[in-house]
């Protein structure tokens, strides 16, 4: 037990709470830790409350009582959100990103991690009481979203295969059809992977159709798991006749690609629409 | 611009440096957005760069002159790597861990994101002075580590695919032999996604004889980039005749791996040897 003055605590008390997100601190942790009175951790807490909200870091929830604490909820404001959305998509807006396919490049963007953490934060916003217990994404590219809102959500992520040569015991794999590519494919996960009955928020980079949300969603149903929302960051319109999933948020929405003319039209998704509890200007 | 008390500006700077390591920030900066003089911000730097080294948070930079400021270099300290690497290491030893072919199931390790975040702050330490360009990994399960190293070191990340069929305009792809199941494979890289000369950190979640990573080190070349180091969680020495790579550092080492009897022998890794600078008891 060492003695520490206010400065020096309310620094350490930062960072430990931002490492700790999502998880119930006891006041008593931090009074042992800094020999501190529990009413002085308490006034270091209400300083730390106020500039994380003033900031746009995230709220500082106390519970009261004796199993009770303070608890970091990463929370990212409305108009930084809608900033930080319109600067990516007027990145994803060059017409250098068109893959043939519909498809965009966004290597480079799911690449850099601070951007992810961005991105993460605003999907830990959105599902923050969603008592979520996993983030589960498909292999590849869908990954480091997945763990930025992990990260923020404090819970771990399952990935699930693309192929069903897990070597990783029993494994649960699906079939399902690529709704933009109408072929058939495989995705697997081993069954330790997943606990029953867990709350998955499902995330991916892109979507079309829909098809390999649905397939994840087909394949929750043999874990008997509740799928508590599905967050893509860039959803399609282009060549899509019918979707095979409705509930989801978007990012941004692609809604028409002209290759010829070199064309991307995309503008944000759902995620900023009323419904979704997070206003926006659409 | 607005003034902050100092409490507020600590809470505040701190979470600004926590979230943009190696980061140079000006002085001004900080002075500007909180109404503050330059000496009242490098009074709370010298208290927020104290609690950092005795928490073991990391340092804080001072760069003198016109272009200076501060930089926040994310440090494990020995002793705490140490402790979370011999939990990691009785985590592992768990017999029913082992799977075909002498490999360990991580896979509930690899989701967990704070895990991931220890374990890529201490690549990030090992590597903090090596002008890091780009973090690099091959999917899949090397990918949580790349990111979360790459997030400590901020620097992007670049994912290298098992197969040739991206479509990402022009690709690079090479065969290699897997060195344990000698095997021929595929991996490939678009072009575009790795600018030419990266100074390159090579990270990947297990090694047997090194033919993935050794792969990785000869598709580098025709990028002709600069690979400074490898990095790998757990090596392996059971049934490895031959090792294809000299130059790397494993956080864990499996030493022997006795499936009859399910008994897994597994040690502190190279990391922890003197000469790669960071001392331990191994």
């Amino acid at each position: 037990m060492k003695k520490l003055r206010r400065s020096a605590r309310l620094v350490d008390m930062t960072q430990h709470l931002l490492a700790h997100p999502h998880t119930l601190i006891p006041l008593t942790l931090f009074a042992e830790q800094y020999g501190a009175a529990k009413s002085s951790i308490s006034e270091d807490l209400s300083i730390i409350k106020e500039a994380f909200e003033v900031q746009g870091v995230g709220l500082l929830k106390t519970v009261a009582g004796a199993a009770g604490g303070v608890k970091y909820i990463p929370q990212m404001k409305t108009e930084d959100a809608l900033d930080f959305m319109r600067v990516l998509i007027g990145q994803l807006a060059n017409p250098e990103r068109l893959l043939p396919g519909g498809y965009l490049y966004m290597s480079d963007i799911l690449g850099n991690p601070s951007t992810m953490a961005q991105i993460g934060k605003l999907f830990a916003t959105a599902y923050a009481d969603k008592n979520v217990d996993v983030v589960m994404t498909v292999e590849t590219k869908g990954i480091p979203l997945a763990y930025a809102t992990a990260t923020f959500l404090n819970v771990p992520v399952v990935i699930v295969r693309r192929d069903n040569k897990v070597t990783e015991g029993s494994v649960v794999s699906i079939n399902y059809v690529s709704g933009s590519s109408k072929r058939i494919q495989t995705m697997s996960l081993a069954r330790r992977g997943l606990a029953e009955q867990s709350r998955v928020l499902i995330v991916d980079d892109f979507m079309k159709a829909g098809g390999t949300l649905r397939g994840m969603i087909d394949l929750l149903q043999e874990f008997r798991a509740t799928v508590v929302g599905c967050g893509v960051l860039v959803e399609t319109t282009a060549d899509v006749s019918e979707r095979l999933i409705d509930d989801y948020v978007s990012l941004a929405k692609l809604q028409d690609v002209d290759i010829k003319g070199k064309q991307i039209e995309i503008e944000l998704g759902s995620f900023f629409e009323r419904e979704n509890g997070i206003e926006g200007s659409n």
